[in-house]
């Protein structure tokens, strides 16, 4: 294993596999697995999450690890191809990354989407032309269109609750938030409850369809794991005996890069704020579901963030135990 | 032990052990006592003792931390409750509390005092809210009114030079500081060496009288002791046969949130400036404490601070083995 | 051995020793080795490769460490000897590096020159004054005019590729940057290459030339180890039969300090950018050497960068090792 980007790449029993190690290795800690071994973490962007729970993870094997971001150089990295530097920048990332990478055993990369070009960023070409320049395994910490531990989590959250693979109904809703978000969580996280066996329903208003080539993936996902895969503008359709309310506010894909667009649309929809109505036709014990950060009272109601719906906390301790799983099937097969 | 927050929480017979375990973990490292164990640190205040020294003590006893500060996460913590999120902070302090302390084993916290309303900081309210948002075992690593690691370690150094305990003379002397700083390290220190058996004197102009509460508090232990606890504004009468002048500034009381009316106090006092006049008839050994940082030429003389009564270092570095008697005995018993 | 500051202050057989250890280091890990030891890092000025390397090093040999910049004291730092500390710095220099140093078995501290007068620049003077308050083993991450650890890694980068000493041609060459930059590289890398018996050539423009007392020193070195040390401006007689052509900006000597002098003398060198002519006469596999970061299509165009000459990942990676070796030594003897 020496990418882990996409959790497509992977078979169910492969992703089975993996879960067994996190759930293990979450009950039978081993202080000395990765001994001497070295994480380098490179944030292009910020972090909380994924910052603690990848120093965390590592040091629970006996693994040490080191975070660069660009404000360490002076004046920070340059990105782009070709130029002549003799502006502020002063460090290229085409030896930033070899460099930070050759003082790791293993390497992890954040780099959000600039959200500018929709197909280039559906082709995670920022990330993989960042991962050309690293010869150690590479875990991807969230890109423009992946963030497989993020998925990976979710669904061991939903597994330690018995929420049920086939038949399960999994309802990813957009909800509303001031800025335009990427496309990297809903994204990962359809195709993740596709391969799971479920039922999946993307729930989104006119203009925030995801991309059809994610659409295309996750049914094909679906069809092999025996689940499938539907979208709607509906709520009360979608909702009706769901398991799981998995909420997300994402940019709008019809004003893709285009802020204006954007905002004109998005400002008419900010009663997409998951709160207890919507569960009236839901599982009793449908579970609500966020990647974190949220924002109260914007794309969640309090009372459900609060109330014993929510397994927010659980989907973030279990990015620990699922990168756990990550780092040490990558370093030690 | 699952809260370390407020030394008068303790006998002083659990104080005694644990210092024990300070000077024994100086003398004989362990450095595998806490191996695959995880500390968590959230600093919403600034740091750089704390910071370092809790970071190393950990790692001498063979477990891992990782460092969480506000400005990690996308535009800051919100920390008001019940607001709808709709202006710059994306992620709100119930959800990053939890978060950050389900990745570790034991968590500490840094919150400063706002300093706005007296009553409710004496009463610690903000760290007291977070702490509702811990499961793990938690270190207060300085709050609106406590810092009981800096006293611990105050404590370990009195120890370590043979500072009488009973007969002991401690002044507790108000600095000129040009702003207004926080009660934590006053309010902490006057019941620290209360509970050691000392007779304390807490010197300050008018106007900074330290709160009735912390006072009452302070007697208490003193009774419990065999020490005992008074205060004035005249500097020589509290220094005769003084032990210890222990120097800090802090706030107005008289003037608590009020920036004007504390600075109109303050700009008076210029000459509250430990020199060496001060110790005419003190113990001709008589020992300079600070908590660090400390301003040179303000709060305190150079020729002091470079001189043989200064002990400040040998503070900052008993903060490292105070706290890892704290670690160890929180998480191994 | 206390201080790893001047690699002049070794001979070359404890030199050839560190680079075997730290070989050794390379191939054989050692993940127990410094178990329980603590490395403090003080870092007055930016870094990535140093900043990572060290944490990483430290780590791959069962130690820990932790980073302090001054940005994290409350508001920052002051440097100056004797001053009434009435403005916005809390904290001086001489509390906060021996605070540091005590949590630490071992401490490196970063601190770049100001630029303003070299003959105490070149005195290290700052780097001295600092190196006074600290009473554990210390090593020189980079100041005013050291920079040990890159030209132990440069040492064992020509060795891992068998660059000849004795008879070895070594290009130390100027090249443009839109900024001036300090003198620690070039003047321990002459140094270096003089020690390691090698034919050294400081290619530079006319207001370029090293400080005297470093060429001397060089000189010096030089006739102890075989070598020889010559200066030009000459590209064409400098590269002639060169084995190894490192690149290296820094500011005039002749203006220095004098930022619009060295602007004005600097603004007609735009052609010094190393490219493929340079090679032209140099030995067939003549290697290209910079210490990173480095500003591309201005200190040296792509083709370079990205060819076979270049050997600058290497150089980087060789960092950890280095240290490594000299943490190992300084530790565990």
């Amino acid at each position: 294993m020496h990418r882990f980007n996409d959790l497509a790449d992977f078979s169910t029993a492969e992703i089975g596999s993996l879960l067994e190690l996190a759930q293990r290795l979450e009950q039978y800690p081993e202080p000395r697995a990765l001994e001497g071994k070295i994480l380098s973490l490179l944030f292009l962007s910020p972090s909380l999450r994924t910052l603690a729970s990848f120093q965390a993870g590592m040091a629970r094997l006996g693994g040490g690890s080191f975070v660069i971001s660009p404000d360490m150089s002076i004046h920070g990295i340059e990105t782009r191809p070709g130029i002549v530097m003799d502006g502020a920048a002063a460090e290229h990332i085409r030896e930033a990354v070899p460099v930070i990478a050759s003082y790791g055993d293993i390497m992890g990369i954040r780099a959000f989407a600039e959200r500018r070009n929709l197909e280039r960023e559906v082709a995670d070409q920022e990330f993989e032309d960042l991962a050309e320049l690293v010869d150690v395994p590479l875990i991807n910490m969230e890109s423009a269109i992946q963030h497989p531990c993020q998925s990976l989590a979710d669904w061991k959250t939903m597994d330690d609750l018995g929420v049920p693979k086939a038949g399960g109904r999994f309802v990813l809703s957009w909800a509303y938030h001031p800025r335009a978000l990427p496309l990297a969580v809903p994204s990962t996280t359809v195709k993740m409850a596709a391969m799971r066996g479920m039922d999946v329903v993307v729930l989104r208003p006119e203009g925030f369809e995801l991309p059809e080539p994610i659409m295309a993936k996750a049914r094909v996902l679906a069809d092999a794991s025996g689940g499938t895969v539907t979208e709607t503008t509906e709520r009360a359709e979608a909702l009706e005996g769901a398991h799981v309310v998995y909420a997300k506010s994402w940019t709008s894909t019809r004003h893709y890069g285009d802020k204006v667009g954007d905002q004109a649309l998005r400002e008419e929809l900010i009663d997409w704020c998951v709160d207890e109505p919507w569960f009236a036709t839901a599982q009793p014990d449908c579970r609500f579901m966020h990647c974190l950060p949220v924002r109260r009272g914007v794309v969640v109601a309090d009372r459900i963030l609060d109330g014993p719906r929510s397994v927010v906390i659980a989907e973030a301790r279990n990015r620990m135990y699922a990168q756990m799983a990550v780092l040490y099937r990558m370093l030690k097969g």
